[in-house]
């Protein structure tokens, strides 16, 4: 590695957790707090945005704006801004807007940077539990209340041997659902309403499978990074790049990968 | 109140929280680890029983040995003991080992003391976030992270402005969840995987309703006690009392929890 793509590799590292600390600084009152006002984004669905999800994408791009003034940022709450250096900061300050204002510790910041071809590093940031899983330059770990370790994927081979999440019931088609199913009712555990939180355990070698629907870009870069530095794999529901969202397998190495996939592919 | 009775209840209190303590102690070095074993105690059910689950319960009983010798335990991982003082120990050392085994910090420390007209002071512990929910004797907190506060349930009077919890779809019978969807479709937000975590949400005053069935009496009565002392109510789907386990219906308040038995009972 020549020494200029070292130095760019360690600030793109520093800017990404001086991001998790200032969103997580900027959100944490508002969580669990009794005069938290949600509103409905979409008509019909329950997608609330709350003055902390802006709180804290806002104090993100305040720092992006004097540390990173030519990058590019996509992010869920603001509008997109292009990029004239090749790399985009795709951000989401609050994944999980549901566990959010149900108070559950499940959601997260998420922080990727990279350019077309994908993120490069990633950061999913759990501010209130004060952990932090993160990825990429050839490194992953994570850190949380007494730990502070490599975060390695599973080897798990076979699929009733898995542990599989994912956000349905709550998000998806019905058919999207039905290839979930396929792939759960061989696992040997399915658990439900974890949002990001669920990437980050793929990540730290906790869980097998990750299997989701109708994701954003924002909603899926940081985990990419982390869970592919971590010896993961995450692909769509085609086999094919996952990172401009649409659907996500997410699984914690090829061959789990490969034996979800084709489930997923049968009808 | 009596001299004696004010000096029991602190005494209670304290040993309650010295069990949560050593709970917490024995069990955490076993969350996340990789080599973890987990065995299945019911035959074609997914209840594993951890290593951790019963250092847990046994250093809760080393310490009720000493300080508490006349009273009777009530434990998941052991045989009851008898009480020859009136009160008995209630004890879940992991309530929610399906979460517990995957990693999420939605598993808690469960411990209710009471009498057989139910439990008179109640714990809900997460040692790995650091939460504490308790209640009884006239009071009700939670502490965490940055937190310490009186734990006050919802006065939420609709069901369509409600957030709603529960372990389905991965417990229950058919019948069951049946009923758990007619209150669920009425209420602003469902969601799903969190355990006993619910019921503490559900004190602290940020979700409204809790809805379970296949419960026994040590996955129920520390959040009988808690959500009780925080101005909830906890009954069975009939609208009896739920301390022996069974169904349950946990609620905000009196009007909320009408609205959800009248749902259940419709069929």
């Amino acid at each position: 590695m020549q020494h200029d793509e070292f130095q760019t590799q360690a600030t793109l590292k520093r800017v990404a957790f001086a991001l998790a600390d200032a969103a997580g600084a900027a959100i944490l009152p508002h969580f669990r707090a009794t005069d938290l006002q949600a509103e409905n984004k979409l008509d019909g669905g329950f997608d609330p945005v709350t003055v902390a999800d802006r709180a804290g994408e806002e104090a993100m791009r305040a720092i992006l704006a004097t540390e990173r003034p030519d990058d590019g940022i996509l992010g869920e709450e603001f509008e997109n801004k292009p990029s004239a250096s090749g790399l985009t900061w795709v951000l989401d300050p609050i994944d999980g807007t549901r566990g959010f204002i149900s108070g559950t510790p499940t959601w997260g910041v998420l922080i990727a940077v990279g350019d077309e071809t994908g993120p490069k590093f990633g950061v999913i940031d759990q501010p209130y539990t004060r952990e932090r899983f993160w990825g990429g330059f050839g490194a992953a770990r994570w850190t949380g209340p007494g730990k502070d370790a490599a975060a390695v994927t599973r080897q798990t081979d076979s699929l009733d041997e898995a542990v599989i999440f994912t956000t349905f019931p709550e998000v998806g088609t019905s058919e999207d659902r039905a290839g979930f199913e396929r792939v759960a009712a061989q696992c040997k555990l399915t658990r439900y309403g974890m949002d990001c939180y669920a990437y980050a355990l793929l990540a730290a070698g906790q869980i097998d499978l990750v299997i989701e629907a109708g994701l954003n870009a924002y909603d899926i870069q940081a985990p990419i990074a982390v869970i592919e530095a971590a010896g993961g794999i995450v692909t769509d529901w085609q086999g094919n790049p996952a990172h401009n969202g649409g659907t996500a397998l997410a699984a914690a190495n090829p061959r789990i990968h490969a034996l979800a996939l084709e489930l997923l592919n049968q009808s």
